[in-house]
């Protein structure tokens, strides 16, 4: 548990909270690129950390990124003209190009000085990975570019993104994503010929190939900090002489692996962009980077993705008010939840906290020890910051070359070194 | 009117209120036995006295009421299976008995002492009169069963009991329950062939069998306390020499009684469940001691009833949403409301006023004389309940072995002994 | 921009506010005269300037405007029943005439003193131009009459009237109506054959007998204070030796004019009366003092009207739920916002600034010269009424006898003057 101060500062991000400062220190996944798909195209509206902005695509297609409102009177700038290389209000005309400069404003005198005085807030932005990340801090601290993780690295044919909105703040979904032992229940399937018979006996695990996952479903947890965040064994008994380690990394300030399951299958990892204090955009990824994905590969209703509505809302199909579509007979026969998909099952249970959880009422045990450490280096960054001492993730994008695992080790060997050659991009 | 601190202390039954606590020493009625039909059926949720719950019936049949989060990482109970005598959370698996035991941690252990230290937050339930009853206070004060109130007494057969939401706070429509006065007015019929004359010359009764109700329109009120709470007398003239007396109770903390028409008839009741500050279970009993309900006396759109949403939600067919279809030129022509069924012209009435109606700008008149004695007597055992005077009536259910009546007495009669034989249960 | 302070100052309207108590000094139309269709026709639930009222018209044909809840016990007299020349409370019977007088207390002994010392809170109403009219403010204090507006002054054939919720403060509202500058560019529409040229070589004047709003995008503002307002000379250049001059008012404390653009063809105004602090009552008004209007100059979707719901919500068709309608394509083509219809294309930028405009991140330029100067009137009002120096304008119905006009003037004459015959009602 956490003292309701903690609690506080943990999952806050508005502008002026200690998690906010620190996470404007890093580039931040926010648009699939496809939503800004050609030169010109309409704007669109972005809440980030809590403050409102509008991106749009110039002529050049360029990706600008300003306050949501136009300095002038405060229209909305969602409602503005894209054109010739820049945003125009339509109120009274004045226009922005994608660095906050004034091309235009015609209802003052040719000569107003006001071109040159009067400047949008702007804020960079940079394509990587088929997303597109923006920097909202201080400009004389802005990193080179994004993290280099993998999936920004591999060829657009080697991976598959997508992007769904969770109803609930970014850290308990962090917390899901970092938590190697609720994959043994939440995912659970069970057997629908033991129905008669009690649930430990009847579960199936989730991945054929890694039965230890519903034979051992206390593994031990042993956490590591990095450079870019930590790395985490979750190890499982495995026969009498071996372990199975699911080995997952927590990346700064908000990204999570999933153990990769077959030495040459698909990596699966996940971006948990905090929209505003209740809401986050869950940014789902599964890349190869031996080999373009199969078309089944980039179906949105496998694996942890989710199919959601093509309104530009990015809300699932399967949200809380239609209770996730949870079947209880289902759940009776098949499975843990009754919910279809394991993103959703994820999210259901996310978001059924509410939408910040109030962490100082619960009661953790040794199934948290990732958690655990997750919050205490999230508080000490923010901390640190606030001391005059910045992250310094944010300036090497080359720290973030890492890999996942899921692997079978003799007793007695560490984990970080049974897995080397699987852990390190090659 | 009441001083708005005095309507704070009357309305609020949040946990540390002071009629929060007083409401807290009573068993309450909180959900229709149907809602859990069976052994291990889905778990619902409950809010009641403004804290939220999860209630389940276990493979045995009993029915358990938790705290509605895990108590380890707070996850929503009601995505919980139901399943072998407890409910297990699908987060991690921890799985709790009826009264809050940890049966099962699967991702702990096997030998972790948590299993013992654990507990969820349990509430005993009780099952009487179709109804599941909750007790959410201090254990060591926990009466011996619910109040002995006639329908929970009589068989199944011989009453129906219905549900529905009411968007107000509970002690307005406690007001409107006990309120004899309103009945000759909000209930009145019009008689269409008078369309052209003054109001008050076309009213009908309500009920054929007792035109008083449209003949004297100012009853006097006669208040008496009682053990359980108090006996309200509303006398109107009934000829020269006679009374006609509607004799009904208000049972501590939320129990209203109807009028019994006929001597032999159905009696009608209501109980008013605070689920939070702003919304209330109301709880709608026609019974008969002596025989079993016709079935034209079990339709939910007759009497006091109103039919309701077949989704769980038990809102009213009829709601502020659609205006509870009221009919103006049903209104100019058939009644005073316009809306159809004496129980949604209550709840239409009772929403009106807002979800907390401003006591401190209220006129009160003669009519209103038991709405001042219920006040009084509710703030008076909320202050002495907070003075270490605790309430005397949960400890004695047999106090609630009261019937309501309505009968005509000659001049001079007391109200109470002339009708004592329709009063008491026999 | 205005200080935090003085914004609040300026958009606060709630009893007790100062601008809420200057707002109250004046007739305020609310509600169209056909709302009220019919002695005895249904009552309205209606909010203004903050607070809740019910209004209604009795048998004799006048409209009565009471404050919301009924004086016993609080039910909302929407659901009263108009008969009999008075408004009767459903609950327990009483009954108020227009002026708030108890005609009846039927629940109540027939000798109560209680019909002679209760009074329901009533307000004067006017009849005016097919508008009801209400007065809020201290009897003492009430103006004769409403203003005499032209649009109040003509026969009803020779005005059409509208009504639409706008989901704003009313300040961002009237300031929009003041706003000759945004003339040139919200409301511009695009030439489609230039589609490949810049905007501004594209754009159309939105009238085609005044080229001028399209050539000259930049006005240079004379504002001049009135004994009712200001009245607003924008000048546009108009060939070498003339000036087009668009001449409106602003007249106290929330009516805008439209200039005129043919000497003998209809007028339009505006009244924004505030509904509470985040909603207007947009009212619409085209009149020609010489002739009866044609019909197509009655169509709610011509000019600054906007067709609404015909539910009684008055909400426009086209609202932010719907995102106004706005089509990229047309954007881009056609017209500067993509949004049909003069009136919603204000509606649709003035919402966007959200429910208050936070003015206090404004950058005004040369074009806001009419704001300013509004703002400044607005707020020096307020602090004299505070200062015990009430407004003049209420008590002299007679000044509002001004119209606006679209001239074009010789260079050096004065706009008053040589607009003179223009601008008075003759």
């Amino acid at each position: 548990m956490l003292t309701r101060e903690d609690n506080e500062t943990l999952t806050r991000i508005g502008p002026g909270t200690p998690m906010g400062e620190l996470m404007r220190r890093f580039w931040m996944p926010f648009l699939l690129r496809e939503e800004l798909p050609h030169p010109d195209c309409p704007p669109l509206r972005v809440t980030l950390l809590g403050e409102q902005y509008v991106a749009f695509r110039d002529s050049a297609g360029r990706v600008g990124l300003l306050d949501r409102f136009c300095p002038h009177r405060r229209a909305d700038l969602y409602f503005a003209r894209n054109e010739e290389c820049g945003l125009r209000c339509v109120y009274h005309g004045w226009k922005f190009d994608v660095d906050g400069n004034v091309l235009d404003m015609p209802a003052e005198p040719p000569d107003t000085p006001l071109k040159r005085e009067v400047k949008a807030c702007a804020y960079p932005t940079f394509e990587a990975g088929g997303i597109v990340w923006a920097y909202l801090g201080d400009p004389a601290q802005k990193p080179p570019r994004p993290p280099e993780l993998e999936w920004t690295l591999v060829p657009d044919s080697h991976s598959f993104v997508t992007k769904r909105l969770q109803e609930s703040n970014y850290a308990q979904a962090v917390e899901g994503g970092i938590d190697s032992s609720h994959v043994s229940i939440l995912h659970s399937r069970l057997d629908p010929a033991k129905a008669g018979q009690p649930f430990r006996q009847r579960q199936i695990s989730i991945n054929q190939k890694v039965p230890y996952l519903a034979s051992d479903t206390s593994p031990k947890f042993f956490v590591r900090d990095t450079d870019y965040g930590m790395v985490i064994g979750a190890r499982r008994n495995a026969g009498d002489d071996a372990y199975y380690w699911r080995i997952t990394q927590f990346l700064m300030p908000f990204y999570t692996m999933i153990a990769r399951t077959i030495e040459d299958g698909p990596i699966l990892g996940h971006a948990w962009t905090p929209i505003d204090d209740h809401h986050t955009w869950t940014f789902t990824m599964t890349w190869n980077p031996l080999r373009p994905l199969a078309e089944h590969e980039r179906d949105p209703s496998v694996a942890v993705h989710a199919p959601v509505a093509d309104d530009g809302s990015f809300a699932p199909l399967l949200n809380k008010r239609n209770g996730y579509g949870l079947d209880r007979e289902i759940q009776r026969l098949n499975s843990s939840t009754g919910i279809e998909g394991i993103g959703m099952q994820d999210a259901a249970i996310q978001e059924s906290m509410g939408p910040i959880v109030d962490r100082s009422k619960e009661t953790l045990a040794s199934s948290d020890a990732a958690i655990v450490a997750y919050r205490r280096l999230m508080l000490k960054k923010a901390r640190e910051l606030r001391e005059g001492k910045p992250p310094q993730a944010p300036a090497h994008p080359e720290w973030y070359r890492v890999r996942s695992a899921g692997i079978v080790l003799k007793k007695g060997i560490d984990f970080q070194q049974g897995a080397a050659h699987r852990l390190a991009l090659t």
